[in-house]
């Protein structure tokens, strides 16, 4: 049975172009001799449309456009997510088959955590369903339908069902597509099925999806991939007498199936021989996976790309201090629009150092963007007579620092304002954890792209970008440099911050884990310091909730992915 | 039976402090003969306590007070709300009698729309509860659980309770409170029991909860009143012989009781004679409810002292442009925290106009509050040289006004900064709407007073603040003025925003009840402005994103209430 794999950058909100993307990938996949092709979940809207969800035209818009495409399924059945209005709202997959629309199917588990909230918009569909195509009986989940062992997936496949597809909006975070794959060939084996994971790809402001579709045969075994981070339909051919054979011999099962059959919903029968009788081998390609630091960095770079794209910008802005952070997402900006779209700006105050400002020099030039040099000490200047009087008699102390970072932002601001252009905020998620960043000054703009990249990872992913050319863009002295704010003489991180390979193990625990005090100092963390990171994540919430969006990679990002309250007693 | 209902303001997180809130109004009632207690749902933590949720040792924290406060439940049975940890974590009641947690009652109904995400961390609870004290049948809810007609209500007064207790964090919009009075009549008549409601009290970031616990005998009628936005002990006598009586005259209900009772589990009997004997009469004191706008403005008082308070700020700070929206943050925030712990700034620019720096002085001199004078020319003019060279051959435009607009941003942070003051925006709900202000600029601080309340209100709440004395502290020409921002000379809101009539009636439509743009033009808008500002309304998301938490008092409130996509290509 030959099935395409229809891995999407579907935009949230624009159903006519996703209507457009999903007919183009629906011709190729017929012109392909697919007898089944999949689209991944809300295809139709992109996924998460959130509260336009609320909108009764919305739903209907959704609909409309489902009709339509469902004229062009004629000799190829089609499954493409999309929600559906009916006695209430569904997170649903279309069948559309002989130009029309066939069935659906609707989401069983719905998740609510995370950064999901689908519980706030969808009903529960009733249980699992079963269509045949040419004689060969598929299964239908989307998405967390198949996170679940037991039904609707069990049900399915003792209901005959010998590949169950999924499609899915799945968000990443680093090694979460070697750890979906790993689900999917368990889910395999214990079903006796092929697993046909047709996976979103594309940015929507904090989530990414990774693509990553994927075909596991009934043994667990990978027989196609498609690319991670970028759009692809992947053809395959599976073949389904060989997991019915496989039941003949592995009746485990068995007990359980005639109760599991009753839950299950028979959408009909369908035939789509455009590909029957084509496929002699089984499979289809197989990309390879990105190792590790690798994948983040790829992962950056179409997150920063789709939200630029997706939201209609020319052009974006970074300021580069000649740190490690802002070349990083230098790096990155390049990386997804090509330099010739990239604007840096250095903004030396009389505290930067030489060595800085040229390595921000040298950055640009390497990476061949446009430089913009401003000084700040003229309005560094103004601010202290204007504040002369309502401060006199105190010490300067952060409140300076605080406005030279202000001055950098407002000037970025108005380069955004006159020019249209993006600004890029470079806080990594370290300093955003402790609040070792400036509300307004270095993180004021449009989007961030590394504020969920631990410090220590910052470091790598530079490392990773380098070696990829033969000539590193990245002077060797940003790298090796001592982090620093250089927003009074001297100053170093580590004057004020733990280590970094402190700060990050202490960040991770109580951020990602929800580790106590008592927990992290089991783990060998110094006392003193898990205290003082506690208390400054704490703190640094109200900072935090003004923070611009920017892209989830690590397990849980501070954002929609972890809730707490400004207002909070609790510590630890 | 007499019942005392503590309408409590609990701190989220302060654990430590909300169990000595809980033990000083336990001995009250104690002390006043009150057979039953009640505290709100989640009184142990605080509502809502979001992620706080996912620490095991915060919920361990929890039970550990719970249990505390048992040892001083004798002689009459408590019930409080606290986050249950067992199998899975329940939103319930402990039920506090002879020095000891007697049992628990699980919610049943769990929102997950709106501003509540309840799914996100509870399982629901099985069914109703109910228990007796000294002869008489009491049902447990909690908040949602009755604004549900049917289970677990309806079941616990077939199974012969007559008193419904429900323990509630309910959050306000304007209104709510009325609505909530009229829901709580009809479920007292429906099901002829009385209906006791004690709400939680307080500001929580964006949610205000208004207290307004109230007693409904089972005819509907309100025998009992707590005030509205103000901590109390409202202690009420409830005849339950009389619902009983009534039902054995209407026995509609007699066909459904006995299935309903198999759903309702009893969590015991128990002696609490404190109180009895001593009722001869029924009710208690009955709190007048304030009139529309007085209620918000009362709502909004509390919710700035409360923010104020909860996050250990000395003192605010507020720009005083002379316009009417900064008027009225200066006027609840003097009400909120006495006008000694207030600081305006008044910031002229060349385009001020005498008229509205005057009225800015005449104001904070009627409040008493301390102003401060800083002229921005200087700061422009830096900028402005600063920028020539990117900016050659560009005219001025909006980018000078947002500079004029971050510069007072940024002098504002600095007096926080250097002072530790907590800076008080002034945007209303109707240009935050369409986003007419600037990022970083007058959205820059830490509370948003007025960012839920529409302009016309605007209007309306300074008029009810003014009226409340013989002399208003609000000169009578910043009621008159045209609105302006004053970036430009002569500058005038409705050159680029529709009348702010029309304006409210759209952003009402659009934001508040998901109307599409012909839905809107139907009732009568002018379908130019109204494409017009739904546009702008999208457009604005990014900037709403990044503003700070201010007090919902509208049935949607921009944050958590209307969650939408930035990247958003749907127009409609």
């Amino acid at each position: 049975m030959r099935i395409a794999l229809a891995q999407l950058n579907a935009v949230v909100g624009d159903i006519a172009g996703n209507e457009q993307r999903i007919r183009k990938q629906l011709a190729e996949a017929r012109r392909r001799a697919a007898q089944l092709v999949l689209f991944p979940e809300l295809a139709v809207t992109g996924y998460p449309p959130e509260d336009l969800l609320l909108k009764e035209h919305f739903l209907a818009d959704a609909r409309a456009a489902v009709e339509r495409i469902a004229a062009d399924a004629v000799g190829i059945v089609a499954v493409i997510g999309f929600p559906e209005r009916a006695e209430d709202v569904f997170n649903a997959a279309a069948v559309l088959a002989d130009g029309a629309v066939a069935a659906t199917y609707r989401k069983v588990h719905l998740p609510n955590y995370g950064v999901f909230d689908e519980v706030r918009y969808f009903q529960s569909g009733p249980g699992g369903a079963v269509l045949e195509i040419d004689g060969t009986t598929v299964g239908l989940t989307i998405c967390e339908d198949v996170w679940q062992p037991g039904p609707p997936l069990s049900d399915e496949a003792l209901a005959g069902a010998t590949v169950i597809a999924n499609i899915s909006a799945s968000p990443y975070h680093a090694g979460k597509g070697v750890e979906r794959e790993r689900m999917l060939a368990q889910r395999a084996r214990d079903n006796l099925a092929a697993m046909v994971f047709c996976g979103l790809v594309g940015g929507q402001d904090e989530l990414l999806f990774d693509g990553h579709s994927v075909v596991v045969d009934h043994e667990g075994v990978v027989i196609a991939r498609a690319p991670q981070f970028a759009e692809a339909l992947l053809v395959v051919d599976v073949d389904p007498l060989a997991a019915g054979a496989a039941r003949l011999r592995d009746t485990r099962q068995r007990p359980a199936a005639r109760d599991a059959r009753a839950g299950v919903t028979h959408l009909g029968s369908f035939a789509a021989r455009a590909g029957a009788g084509t496929a002699t081998d089984v499979g289809g390609p197989v990309a390879p996976l990105l190792d590790p630091d690798a994948e983040v960095y790829a992962g950056l770079v179409l997150g920063t790309r789709d939200y630029v794209e997706k939201n209609g910008f020319e052009r974006v802005v970074v300021g580069l201090s000649g740190g490690i952070d802002s070349t990083l997402v230098a790096l990155v900006a390049a990386d997804a629009l090509g330099a010739g779209r990239l604007t840096c700006v250095t903004m030396p105050s009389p505290y930067s150092s030489p060595g800085t400002l040229g390595d921000a020099r040298a950055l640009a030039a390497n990476l061949g963007a446009e430089l913009l040099e401003i000084a700040i000490e003229p309005m560094m200047r103004a601010y202290d007579t204007a504040l002369a009087e309502p401060f006199a008699g105190r010490e300067p102390d952060l409140t300076e620092e605080n406005l030279q970072a202000r001055i950098r932002g407002n000037l970025l601001m108005a380069l955004s304002n006159k020019f249209g252009w993006l600004v890029l905020t470079t806080g990594n998620k370290s300093e955003l954890g402790v609040g070792y960043s400036t509300l307004y000054g270095d993180s004021a703009g449009g989007f961030a792209v590394i504020k969920d990249v631990p410090k220590q990872m910052v470091y790598r992913l530079v490392a990773v970008r380098s070696a990829r050319d033969d000539h590193s863009p990245v002077p060797a002295s940003i790298v090796e440099r001592a982090p620093s704010a250089e927003l009074r003489p001297d100053q170093r991180d580590d004057d004020s911050l733990p280590a970094y390979a402190v700060l990050d193990a202490i960040l991770e625990g109580y951020v990602e884990h929800d580790l106590g005090r008592d927990q992290l100092v089991a783990r060998g963390l110094p006392a003193e310091d898990v205290e003082r990171v506690i208390r400054l994540v704490d703190l640094a919430e109200y900072k935090r909730r003004q923070n611009p969006p920017g892209i989830k990679i690590t397990q849980r990002a501070f954002g929609r992915d972890r809730r707490v309250p400004i207002t909070n007693r609790y510590r630890g």
